[in-house]
């Protein structure tokens, strides 16, 4: 009988999650113990419909190295959510395919919902004495996952954010005999870490962005118009970044706010971000120059701002995740555990996916400054290690050379 | 008396505009025949308020270094339009500070409205004869300047839209197995050149972006839905490219219809991008996931996508200009000539600058397809030579590291 690996990737990409998937097929293929690297292609979903590849002769034709360096995830993903119910047919129906395809270990690359489906096929595969190791490999830009120091995708991610706002206040600033005001939306609906990563764009103190405002903390947009006025004394082309997640403190988001103003063509109600409702606050209050900008998906799937720290990581926790099946771990996610900030150590363990599944981490409230419109020290030491280091990605005729299945 | 040289900046910035003006003063340093470089502070209406500054301590303390690879305008921007009226008591003003400061030539750097400046003051210098020699430096992302093959600007911005594209449509394509479409928005608001980039994203023939709308083909939002409908038979996560300034060919922006929606909390009406218009249209015609994502000013600001073809052109094309003014030629623009595409070759020149302001340069309709829905191959062996070559940004704690005026 073979003893076969299978892997997949599950909900939003980011720009390293296939560093992880390259570091579990390539630790995976060269591992003796290992027969065959199977790929679950669109996560558990598609191996239900049994859409599998064999990823030895990725490695071959060198497609492996450029899935290293390839934003998106290279296998597809999914938004499957396993019934809660471990008596459902789907489960036997997945560990007989298990039992056909000789699978004896399971690595699934995502992030709080994945962790979910790594801790159900965990818990029914030790109702049913199946001794298949199951494995969660972190990833996600929100960087929101527990019991681990930070996650593979936040680095990258935190990094674009810095970069862009730094080149966006430059932008702003070039007609700096005239006043405005430049809002950045960032992603993490209920998270601020990748938005509170927009500190890092300060190139001196009192430097843009200005204002930084995360979810964790309650917005009052009259509390933010007078901030906004003050700061304008000392900075004539403010920036403010703003998480698109910023909400009342009562479940109101602010871009729900924005979706009263009117309804659109087809009688549906407009929906704009947050930062587009900020855009029209400070129009109406202030009457001066504003723009706001939302960085949408490329904060997740930018390659030209890879973060070497992030990127190495990645892969190092997939080849980690491959040790720890074969040294008999199961219903585990490999957890990052930092040793020290500076010199930056890190070292990977493993912790029970079912402490970390359908839980969320904040942004520590002592990290945010008291207003509630700045981030502290504290979460530059944490966040400066992680953006540290370049990638140098193939380029074929000026642009990015990625993999992608055929 | 002293010859000594002014430069200024004026207009939007880009990401190289900065790389002229290096150009200009690293000459202008180092020639013998010039005795101090001059910065105008926010172009000619900074330049009237005595904002100057003095070029040569940038040179020993390393920051004209890092003013080559930052984004934006060092010495700031200005949108100042001088008077049709030549006898305007704002031309002497001008030029009586011109001999106060021993001004001998004047660069200016800039788009179509700079180049307007370029020409009424080299106008007026004739009509009182002045022997100041008044040379304009092309930019501008858009492109669109006569009388010359390209500009700088252009190859970086390209550059960006298709690295951009190409990584949106691997992010879009995670979810293979559910159809969906993704719109991008680009800037050029009559012209198509950064849009018709967007071509350059593909991988492979019929790969993303499978549709692309240019300003200078009326736009039919039924026509587009038709389009849309079909190609989603053959991909099933499509990633449509338009233009910021697509119109139904009588003046009305797609984004003005846009704007009819609804009006919001203040009462005025909403101002929505084109792309988000569209993204509405696909969401009530046909029913599927479909998002939108507008690049804004990343794609004019982007350091980490110069084209080193783009980049070394802004400086060369600037030092070009103080040669040329040395040589006596006033009143013209530096221009573009291209010798072949392939190999590229370029060489530069000098035109009449009244022949270009106030002008603006199309794509070309033969290079469109018929049905407006996509760019030729001729545009392709146009533009690619522009994007070639990645440059070295310094970087500094994992970010860039720009120069700013103190």
């Amino acid at each position: 009988m073979n003893h076969n690996l299978l892997v997949g990737q599950s909900g939003g990409p980011t720009a390293v999650i296939n560093g992880s998937l390259y570091g579990v097929v390539s630790e995976g293929l060269a591992n003796p113990e290992i027969d065959n690297v199977i790929g679950m292609v669109n996560g558990i979903e598609g191996f239900l419909a049994d859409h599998t590849i064999d990823m030895a002769p990725l490695k071959e034709n060198g497609e492996l190295e450029r899935i290293r360096t390839t934003p998106g995830s290279y296998l597809g993903s999914c938004r499957y959510k396993l019934p809660e119910d471990l008596s459902d047919p789907v489960y036997p129906e997945l560990f007989q395919k298990f039992t056909e395809k000789e699978i004896s270990y399971f690595f699934y690359i995502g992030g709080n919902d994945s962790m979910d489906t790594v801790s159900k096929l965990s818990r029914y595969a030790a109702t049913v004495g199946s001794d298949i190791r199951i494995i969660g490999v972190p990833k996600t830009i929100d960087n929101d996952l527990v019991l681990t120091d930070h996650t593979p995708g936040y680095g990258s991610a935190a990094k674009y954010v810095a970069s862009t706002v730094r080149e966006i206040a430059i932008d702003a600033s070039v007609y700096d005999n005239k006043p405005s005001v430049t809002i950045v939306e960032i992603m993490g609906r209920h998270a601020g870490w990748l938005t509170a990563a927009s500190v890092l764009a300060r190139k001196f103190e009192g430097d843009n962005p200005v204002l930084i405002y995360l979810p964790e903390v309650a917005f009052s947009p009259d509390a933010f118009i007078e901030k906004v006025k003050e700061k304008l004394t000392k900075t004539s082309n403010l920036v403010v970044c703003i998480s698109e997640g910023i909400n009342d403190g009562n479940g109101t988001f602010v871009c729900e706010l924005a979706s009263d103003v009117g309804t659109d063509t087809f009688g549906h109600k407009m929906l704009t971000g947050s930062g587009k409702y900020l855009e029209n606050l400070v129009k109406e209050k202030l009457g001066i120059k504003v723009r706001s900008v939302e960085l949408n998906v490329c904060q997740r799937c930018s390659s030209s701002c890879l973060s070497a720290t992030d990127l190495d990581e990645a892969a190092a926790s997939g080849r980690f995740a491959v040790s720890a099946a074969l040294d008999g771990e199961t219903g585990k996610m490999i957890n990052f555990i930092r040793k020290s900030d500076d010199p930056y150590i890190l070292e990977f363990g493993t912790a029970d996916v079912n402490e970390i599944c359908n839980k969320e981490k904040a942004v520590p409230e002592e990290w945010i400054t008291k207003d509630g419109s700045d981030i502290g020290d504290e979460f530059i030491a944490y966040a400066r290690p992680l953006i540290q280091g370049s990638v140098e990605v193939p380029m074929k005729d000026g642009l990015p050379y990625f993999a992608f299945r055929k």
